[in-house]
């Protein structure tokens, strides 16, 4: 381990994060708060800290997969434990575990909180909360890319430990330019939603937060209950931006560059919207007789299922009281997931594609054992590499599921509760049903149950293996 | 798919359908019951189409993959349609679909009744439900193979389609003497354990039913409380045997040739009853106010995860009221099952072990992107095609899960019923919790459900491939 860089880049991402407070300095200044005080020294603290890590020059550029997984894990933790601290500080939250957990759930993009009335929070602690989303959705490390000058393959190194999705694949020829744009199609993405919601009538505050959250398909609402108590018209703007968020990004870069054609023919994004549409529809009558009209089942329907499949945690409606088939459906979409390279979580649609096509190929080779057929996606033939990881990917994900349950049953909580409540965290959306459901909260559980649904946060945003690293001794070895 | 010979193979099955159905037609002579007339209608019923199919002899030898797999599946199917006539004709089940259901249940050594009280039925058909576990646990076409000159690579391919586990391993250079000798050793066991029943003082009839559904793994009992009412001498023997079943068969096998050592590396027996003791310690500790001692919860304990683990689904005691904690541990050992190459069901241990280490392999070479290592069981290098087709198995089976448990959820019943009852039906185990729970039966479930679920009982115990093969068009074509 070049345990030099490692540190230096955690300094660098702890520059980035004191910047990022800034905005919610700027808010408590707006609002008169107090609690504003809270994130200056935090900030000053992470400018310290981040002096202290990257005070030590290295020639030493070795930077291998090693080394960036490590520093993706490391940082979001170093990231993490600091964007608690303003919480601890002020006094908001007493237990530093719940600040941890609360934090990581921000940058994750989970949305799932232990904190009972939200709306007792000072305007900078809510902006904050939202926009480690806003941060955690794109990826702090693919922001640093875009400003730092690396060694060879190490931007490679870091964007494939934060991407999510089974291949990254590059936009341009260099990662920083790929970078960019993406970040660009992100703010321009954001911007929109921010203005349509201004339009309806939204107030600035609750406008910038809400996108926020959409944008990194996080779901830290600034209400108790989430969007549930704005105008229809809000609603739908959500909806439609949750799941805009949940397409794979290479779409947008595609209509970017007029590859029209080939934007619209991508498996991955019809399959998305083929699952959206039929659970929209299979729910709507599912769930009609328990509102005034299909109009309104309609609505609900959709705004669950994007908030959902997104992982993004929204709710405007309590499902945990819909039907057992539409709560089946919702719980099932927690493990789907959105596109790869969006800001979306759960395993992901276009590794399923793969699984399925897995399948359909091993049921060919049964029949025609002397067959050599390629699996394919988009047309194109699918690396041996990539299937290999996919499956190794689902092997990981089902352990870690596992025993993440086994760990947390523990503390002698319903089934369902444990079951959805580890899915949440895991597939990072935030609510699950029963106890964790969209009215409630993760206060329930035992520290010990939530650091190891903190861990589970951090796994699932990482995509499992940069976390699973940190346990195997051979990592720390120094070179 | 060479029709001919696929046919003549179901109708040899039939024709040992009809033989096995004289255990029941002597019962009901004993007892003298007049129930009896049906098993004798049937099995001549079975002859008479066993004749019709075995009619047109073929000079065509092909026998593929394909058709091994195909003629599993008819095989199960036909032999479980048949096999459940006996109930219709007597009148002791009145939905065909329940029939079904309840003979599926049997020969796929699951164990899951829709009867809610089998203590009325008459006693020829209490010991055919006991024998189609019995019969089910080792495998019907296996049994067939002791008998029957095939051509070629034929006998492997229905063995590879039948037998439990990653990988087929021939114990002697032919097939049919490695099928010989696992029948025996099948059939040692079970004697073992009648003998040591009747030592305890239950009656014949229940020793020999209730050795049968160890012996299969199976779990249909006679009484209402299962072996709850017997002493807990006979619980004991069930408890030893149940565990004894569930042990990979080639590890029997290097006893009895004296290779003790090498029977004692085997890393699957060792990892199987790693989990079992663990197991039933936390267990033990969880429960032990719940009963008068440790010593009873020990053997509640003991008897509950040996029931479990092996697929085997008899209860002592109503495990659906155990804290969240055992509840959990229970379901996880659901899904782990027992070894490969024995009578029991769900993913098996040797299949976990396989996934742990590629998840090891996957670290490893994110450690040393340039290092080749391969994995190992036993010493032995594990072939490439074993591991591919246990990460396929792994997402079949993920899929398959899924699907089952949407499609039941139409059914509003609660998540939990739903969850276990397919992951009971699936991995072959018999009771899963609430209203599926060891003191519940199978009959709260809509006769659609009840087909998916059927469906899982015979993809679990045939391991998914030879039941979705028959899904696939291409499989039905005419050479």
């Amino acid at each position: 381990m070049n345990y030099l860089i490692v540190k230096s880049i955690i300094g660098r991402v702890l520059y980035f994060e004191a910047a990022f407070m800034l905005l919610p300095c700027f808010t408590a200044l707006i609002y008169q708060e107090y609690s504003g005080w809270s994130f200056v020294f935090t900030a000053l603290l992470c400018v310290l800290v981040g002096a202290v890590l990257t005070r030590k020059k290295t020639k030493n550029t070795v930077f291998y997969v090693k080394e960036g997984f490590v520093s993706v894990a490391l940082s979001w933790i170093v990231l993490s434990f600091m964007g608690g601290l303003p919480f601890l500080f002020s006094g908001v939250i007493s237990n530093p575990i719940d600040a941890l957990f609360e934090t990581v759930s921000g940058f994750t993009t989970t949305g799932a909180s232990i904190l009972k009335d939200v709306e007792v929070l000072p305007h900078c602690m809510l902006m904050w909360r939202s926009f480690t989303h806003w941060i955690g959705g794109m990826g702090v490390l693919v922001f640093l890319l875009t400003f730092m000058e690396m060694h060879g393959g190490s931007h490679m190194n870091l964007m494939k430990a934060e991407s999510p999705g089974p291949s990254v694949s590059k936009l341009r020829p260099t990662v920083r330019s790929t970078a960019k744009i993406l970040y660009i199609i992100y703010i321009v993405l954001t911007t929109v939603e921010i203005l349509l919601l201004l339009a309806g009538g939204m107030p600035l505050f609750d406008s910038l937060t809400t996108s926020f959250g959409t944008a990194g398909t996080g779901g830290f609402g600034i209400k108790n209950d989430s969007i549930g108590g704005y105008s229809p018209y809000i609603q739908i703007v959500v909806t439609v931006f949750m799941i805009l968020f949940g397409v794979n990004f290479n779409a947008y870069f595609l209509i970017w560059c007029r590859k029209f054609t080939q934007a619209f023919r991508m498996e991955e994004v019809r399959c998305y919207f083929g699952i959206i549409f039929a659970s929209i529809a299979v729910i709507t009558l599912n769930i009609a007789h328990l509102y005034s009209g299909v109009g309104e089942a309609l609505r609900h329907a959709a705004f669950q299922v994007g908030s959902i499949i997104t992982t993004t945690g929204y709710a405007t409606t309590d499902f945990n009281l819909w039907p057992q088939a539409s709560r089946t459906i919702l719980v099932l979409l927690m493990f789907i997931g959105a596109c790869a390279g969006s800001t979306g979580g759960g395993i992901k649609v276009s590794r399923f594609i793969i699984l399925i096509k897995t399948i359909k190929k091993e049921l060919h080779t049964l029949l025609h054992p002397r067959s050599v057929r390629k699996l394919k996606l988009d047309g194109h033939t699918l690396e041996h590499e990539v299937v290999r990881s996919t499956n190794v990917f689902l092997i990981a994900y089902v352990l870690v599921f596992a025993l993440s349950i086994l760990l947390i049953s523990f503390d002698g909580l319903d089934m369902v509760t444990n079951f959805t409540g580890v899915s949440a965290a895991l597939n990072n959306i935030g609510p699950g049903l029963e106890l964790v459901g969209p009215t409630q909260n993760f206060s329930i559980f035992s520290n010990g149950a939530k650091l190891v649904l903190t861990f589970d946060m951090l796994a699932g945003r990482l995509e499992l293996f940069p976390m699973l690293l940190l346990f195997v001794r051979e990592t720390w070895k120094k070179y």
